[in-house]
C-alpha cells in the first residue's frame, strides 16, 4: 500500500510502479503542524522495531530517536541521531507485524519510544509512504526487498581483506605496506588509497611526484593479485585552469547559491564547488570522470565527503571573521560564547543546506529539501559510468554517504568510526539493518578510524570481520593498526587466513541474498521468531543460511555468553584448518573465547563449505573444500562459483549435496 | 617501601612518614629521559590491574593508557585518558601481587598494556613512589589506606536521594519540584542549587530576585526533611566593587602570571580569577567565606569548575581574535584551520596552565606542577573551615576535581557524564576504583548529566543508584529527568523507596568501611581471589559484606546474564517491602530483570537489615528492621545507629546476633 504526502521529490528508490491508496494508512494515526505530517503508532509492552539501516544503537530501535539526515561524525557516540545514510525502512514486530518505508529525500524524524515508552512517531513533510504486510520479519523484508530492487554485487576479490590508511602518501608507502604483509606472510587483496594520492585533492588527478606511473604500478600490483583502491571526494576543488573545475563551471554543472552563482564551500582542496549528481546531465558527467582512473586499470572505487560534508561556507566564515574581528574586548561570557560559536558551528550547518541548489529533471530546488540524495546519486553516477565503460563488468564502488536506491549501484562503509569497543558492537548491531534496507555489502572500519586501536581491540573486531562482505582494515593519522605492527603478527595471519576459508560459504551466501532478496545477517528474532529469549538478543547474528556468530566485544574479556536458540555445533577456529567442534544443546551458555581463536556456531541441519587458507581470492582454492556438518541426513547447499568478475547466471550456481 | 624521584611538591596525601629507602624499586626497571622517569613492569597473560579511581574503561585496567591530568570532559568517550581525578594507586593481581602509589602534584603518565599488551609502563616526574606487597588485593588496599587516612563520612541525610538540575534558577523552580515529589509520594532528602542562584555566577553571593531570603526558604524546607546544597565554583568574577574579588585581589590570594599579576580566564562569571588555595593563607580565607552560606542555614556543598576549568584565558583568547582579525581572505584550508583551531583550543589550554603561578609554603610554583592538588584544596578549604565553625558538626561537601588526600575532607561525584548506557556502566566500574582509593562517599549523576536520557535508561540507572552512597539524579538544560517526568511514577516511588529500606545496611556498611579502611565496592576478584572466572566479571559488583549487584546495563534489555561465585540467595524486589527470595547454586545464569523491580544477591552466610521504606531519612525508621538472611547458624551484623549529624563513636555501633 502506498500514500502521498505533500508532493515528494522522486528518489528512484524503488522500481516498481505501485498505486496510491486512498485513505489513511493502517495502524498509524496522522497529525499534522504546518507541512509536518506526523504518524503514530502505539506501542504494545513486547514489541520491537527493526530497520532504519547504519542507525546508532540496538538491533531493536525502541528507545531511542532517530533522523534521516546524513551527516559526518566521526566520534559518534550514543546521543548521536543522525549518521551516514538515510535509510527510512523499518518493520514493527509484536503484537502486529508490518513494515513501513518512507520514501523521501529530505530528513525524517522517528521517535522509537523515546518521547514516550510507548509510542513510535514518525514525523517528515513531502514523502511516500509504502506499508507492507506480512506474516513474518523476514517476508516483509523480502516484499521490500523486491520492490526496491536487486543489491549490488561486486567482484568477488572485493570480499577479500583490504589495508588502508589516511596518511599513506606515496607509492613508496603503498609498496611498504603491500611488502610486510607479504613478508608477514598475511592474506591481503587490495590496498586503498586515501585522499593524498590526489594533487592537491583534486578530484580525478594524480600527484605525480607521489605516483609517478600509477598505471604502471597499479599493474604491477594486479600481478601480485593486489587490487589499488582509490578515493573520490564529491567536492571539486575551485582551482583556475583545473579541468574538472572550468568544465563543470561552465557547463552550469555544479551547485549554485540564490544569485546562480557555483555555491563555494571549504572541503579537503580549500574552497570548493559541489557537482550537481541530482542534474542527470551533470551526473553522466561526472560520472565519465572515472575513466581517467579506470584507464589507468584501476578497478574499484570509495566514494567519500558525499554527505556533503562542509567544513565551512564561504559566507559562513566571512561572518565568522567579521564578528572575531569586530570583537575586541571581551566584557562577558556571552562575548566569548558568540564569536566562539561562529567557528565552532560552521561545520555541517543546517543552514548553509539551505543556500545552494540543484538543477532537476523536477526543476531548481533547495539543497535541504534533497540532501540526502547526494551521496546516492553520486555513487550513482560512478556505477552508470561503469555499466558503459565495460558493459558486463563488475568494478567495486561503495560510498561513504547514502540512501535507499543507492544499494542497486554500490555498497557502503559504515563511515568514520573509533577505535572503541562500543563500536565493535554497533558494527554487529548495523548490518542486519543495513540488510533489511538492501544494503549487503558493507563494512566498518576494523580496529576504528579515530582514535588509537589496540592489538585486543584489533583482533576481537576481525574475528568479526571475517564474516562481514567488506574486510578493511583503515585508519587515521593515529596509531598504526597493519597487521603487522603488533606482538602476535601469528595470530593475526590465522585469522586473517579463516576469512578466506569461509569465503566460498560467504560469498555464495552473499549472491544468493541478493537474488532472494534475503538478508545476509539477521537477528535470532527473523529465524526463531516464536523465541521470546531469542528477541532480546543485541549481541548475536545469524550469517547466511547456515551459521550463527557471538564476537566478543568487551575488553579484557576471556569468553562471553551465548544463547542457543536451538541445538547447534559450536566451531573453534584456530586456522581455517584447525578447528574444533563441539554439540550443544539449546540454552544459556558462558563460552570461553581466547584471542587468538575464531568461535561460531553451525545451526542443525546445516553444512559448511572451507577453503584451505589462501594469500588472497585469486589463490583460494574453491576446488576442495572441506564440509563442516551438523546433519543426519543429507544436505543441499548452493555454490556460487561464477568467475567473480562479471554478470552472474544461473549457470554460475552448483547445488552441492552434503553427505552426513 | 618509599622511593623519592626528582623534588616533589608535598600533597599531604598521605598521614604517616615513611622512611626514603635506598636503591630501586621492586617488580619495576627503570628508564629516564629528561626530567621523567619511566617505571616498566612485564605483565603476565594472566595480570589483571585494578585501581585507578575514576579512570575510564573496565575495572581492570590493563589495554588502555591514563593520564592523571585533571579535566572537564562531559561527553567522555572511550577515548579519554583523563577524567576529573587524579588517582594515582594500583595494584598488579596475577602472578605478583603489589600495590602502587605514585604520590604526584603533577601529570603521571599510566600504559598498563596498551603500547604494548605485556608492559605496564608510569611515567611522571617529580614524585614519590610507594610500595605494597600483601597477600591479597584487599590487604594491598587496606595498607595503602591506613597510609593515606580515613575516609570522609557525610551526614546520613546525605545518604538519601537528591534530584538536581542544572537549570532550577528560582525558589519557585525549587519549591515547584519539592511540590511535585511530595505530590507523587517520591522520597527526597536534597534538592541541589546549580549556578543560577548566584548573582552573577558570584562565589557567595545569592541572587536576590531569585531567592529573596534563601535563610527563611531553607529553614522552611529543613522543616520538611529537605536540605538545600548550593554549589561553589573555583573562579571569583573580576568585578569591581565584589568583595570576594576585591578582598582576594588586595591580600594576594588570586594565582598570578608571570608578572606578578592576578591570572584572568574565563569561566561562567566571565573574566575571573582562581582563589590560590594551596596558599594556606588564601586557603583559609576561601574556606572562610564558606559562612555566608552556612549562616543561611545551608550544611552541604558541592564544589564545581575546580580542575580547575579554563573556557580562556584572558592572553589566548586575545590572540585568536588577533588571528582572526588579520585573516581577510581564506586561500587555502591551511588559513581556516589555523584560525579554527585558536578558538577549538581555548578550553582548558595545556599552555594556559604553564603561564600562572601559586604562592606556596613551598615557594612560588608553576601551576602545571601541582595542577591536580586545585580541586583537592580547594574542597579542604571548605572542610577545613567546617570543622572550625562548627566543630563537631557533620557537613555534606563533594567535589567534581580530586585526587588522593582530599578523599580525608571530601567525597565526590564523578563529573559531567552522559544519558549514556555505556555510562551506566561506567559508573559501576568506576566504583572499586574509586573506594581503593579512599573516596568512598562517592556517585554518578543518575540518568546522565548531558544528553537526552529515557525512562527506561533512568530506571536501569536507578537500580544501580540504590546501592550508591551518593543518590543523585542531575542534568544540564536538556530533557527534564524529575522521577515524575515519566510514564510510570509508581515504578520510581518503589525503587526510590528501596533505597531507603536498604539505607540500614548502607550507611552501616559505609562507616564500617570508613573505618576499616575496607572497600563497600569490590570486584568479584576482591572475595573470590582463588576463581578464574570472577577475575574476568566487570559488570557485577560487592556492595558491602552482604551483596552482590548485577545491575542492567543494555537498552531493551529483559536480564542480563550473572555468574554466582558462590552460592547466593536471589532478591527480587518491587519495593522495600515486597521481594521474592530464590537460592541459586554457584554457576552461570540468565536472570530476569523486569524494569519496575531491583535484583540483587545475598551471600551465603550473610544477613541483610531492611527499613521500611521512608519519604526521607529522618523519617526512616530504623528500630523495626526486617532481616533477610542466607544462613543456617546465627550470624552477627554491626548496625551504625548514630544520630547522622555529628562524630561517631564505638558507643554508636551495635552488633546484633541475627538467628537463622
Amino acid at each position: 500500500m502506498k500514500y502521498r504526502f505533500g508532493r515528494p521529490f522522486p528518489t528512484d528508490a524503488v522500481i516498481k510502479q505501485v498505486p496510491l491508496s486512498s485513505g489513511s494508512p493502517a495502524h498509524f494515526s496522522l497529525s499534522r503542524e504546518g507541512e509536518l505530517v506526523t504518524l503514530s503508532y502505539p506501542l504494545s509492552e513486547g514489541d520491537a522495531v527493526y530497520g532504519l539501516g547504519e542507525q546508532m544503537r540496538g538491533m531493536n530501535k525502541r528507545g531511542w530517536r532517530y533522523e534521516s539526515w546524513n551527516l559526518d561524525d566521526p566520534i559518534h557516540h550514543e546521543s548521536r541521531t543522525n549518521l551516514y545514510g538515510a535509510h527510512n525502512f523499518f518493520l514493527v514486530f509484536g503484537r502486529e507485524c508490518f513494515g513501513v518505508f518512507v520514501d523521501c529525500a529530505g530528513r525524517v524524524e522517528f521517535d522509537v519510544g523515546f518521547t514516550d515508552r510507548n509510542v513510535l512517531a514518525v514525523t517528515a513533510k513531502d514523502f511516500d509512504l509504502y506499508l507492507f504486510e506480512g506474516a513474518s520479519p523476514l517476508e516483509i523484508v523480502r516484499e521490500f526487498r523486491a520492490l526496491i530492487g536487486r543489491s549490488y554485487i561486486p567482484p568477488k576479490w572485493a570480499f577479500g581483506f583490504a589495508q588502508s590508511r589516511w596518511g599513506y602518501k606515496t607509492e613508496a608507502d603503498i609498496r611498504e605496506v603491500y611488502e610486510n604483509y607479504e613478508k608477514a606472510g598475511l592474506p591481503l587483496d587490495m590496498l586503498f588509497l586515501d585522499i593524498d594520492y590526489m594533487e592537491r585533492f583534486k578530484d580525478f588527478t594524480v600527484d605525480k611526484t607521489r605516483f609517478p606511473d600509477l598505471k604502471a604500478f597499479s599493474a604491477e600490483m594486479k600481478k601480485k593479485n593486489i587490487r589499488l583502491v582509490p578515493i573520490i571526494d564529491a567536492a571539486v576543488k575551485v582551482e583556475k585552469g583545473y579541468p574538472v573545475y572550468e568544465e563543470g563551471k561552465k557547463k552550469g554543472y555544479f551547485c549554485t547559491d540564490e544569485k546562480g552563482k557555483p555555491f563555494i564551500a571549504g572541503v579537503w582542496p580549500g574552497n570548493s564547488v559541489l557537482p550537481d549528481v541530482l542534474n542527470p546531465e551533470a551526473r553522466r558527467w561526472f560520472g565519465r570522470k572515472y575513466k581517467i582512473l579506470l584507464d589507468k586499470g584501476i578497478e574499484g572505487f570509495w566514494n567519500d565527503m558525499n554527505e556533503p560534508v562542509l567544513f565551512y561556507s564561504e559566507a559562513g566564515l566571512k561572518e565568522a571573521l567579521r564578528l572575531a574581528s569586530e570583537t575586541k574586548e571581551i566584557a562577558c561570557l556571552d562575548d566569548y560564547e558568540r564569536v566562539s560559536h561562529a567557528f565552532f558551528s560552521l561545520q555541517n550547518n543546517d543552514d548553509d543546506y539551505r543556500t545552494f541548489y540543484h538543477e532537476t529533471e523536477n526543476g531548481r530546488i533547495v539543497h535541504e529539501a534533497v540532501h540526502n540524495l547526494y551521496g546516492y546519486n553520486m555513487t550513482r553516477a560512478a556505477a552508470e559510468y561503469f555499466a558503459e565503460y565495460a558493459p558486463k563488468k563488475r568494478f567495486l564502488i561503495f560510498s561513504r554517504s547514502s540512501c535507499v536506491g543507492m544499494h542497486r549501484y554500490g555498497g557502503i562503509w559504515t563511515g568514520d568510526n573509533s577505535a572503541w569497543w562500543s563500536h565493535l558492537l554497533l558494527n554487529l548491531q548495523q548490518l542486519p539493518g543495513l540488510n533489511m534496507c538492501g544494503f549487503l555489502f558493507a563494512g566498518a572500519d576494523l580496529g576504528g578510524f579515530g582514535g588509537d586501536t589496540t592489538e585486543e581491540l584489533l583482533l576481537r573486531w576481525l574475528a568479526l570481520g571475517v564474516f562481514v562482505p567488506l574486510m578493511r582494515n583503515h585508519c587515521n593519522g593515529s596509531r598504526p593498526q597493519e597487521c603487522y605492527r603488533f606482538t602476535r603478527t601469528d595470530v593475526f595471519r590465522n585469522i586473517l587466513g579463516i576469512r578466506y576459508s569461509l569465503l566460498p560459504y560467504l560469498y555464495s551466501e552473499f549472491v544468493r541474498c541478493a537474488f532472494e532478496n534475503d538478508m545476509l545477517f539477521k537477528p535470532l528474532s527473523f529465524c526463531y521468531p516464536e523465541d521470546r529469549r531469542a528477541a532480546t538478543v543485541e549481541d548475536q547474528l545469524l550469517v547466511g543460511d547456515s551459521l550463527m556468530i557471538a564476537p566478543v566485544y568487551t575488553q579484557n574479556a576471556a569468553g562471553r555468553y551465548v544463547y542457543l536458540p536451538e541445538r547447534m555445533k559450536l566451531i573453534r577456529m584456530k586456522a581455517g584448518d584447525r578447528f574444533t567442534e563441539q554439540v550443544l544443546e539449546k540454552g544459556e551458555y558462558y563460552i570461553p573465547v581466547a584471542l587468538d581463536e575464531v568461535v561460531f556456531f553451525l545451526r542443525s541441519g546445516k553444512v559448511l563449505p572451507l577453503a584451505k587458507p589462501a594469500k588472497n581470492t585469486a589463490e583460494l582454492d574453491e576446488k576442495n573444500l572441506t564440509w563442516v556438518k551438523f546433519t543426519e541426513t543429507p544436505v543441499q547447499f548452493t555454490l556460487c562459483r561464477d568467475g567473480g568478475t562479471s554478470e552472474i547466471g544461473k549457470e554460475d550456481f552448483e547445488t552441492v549435496t552434503v553427505e552426513p
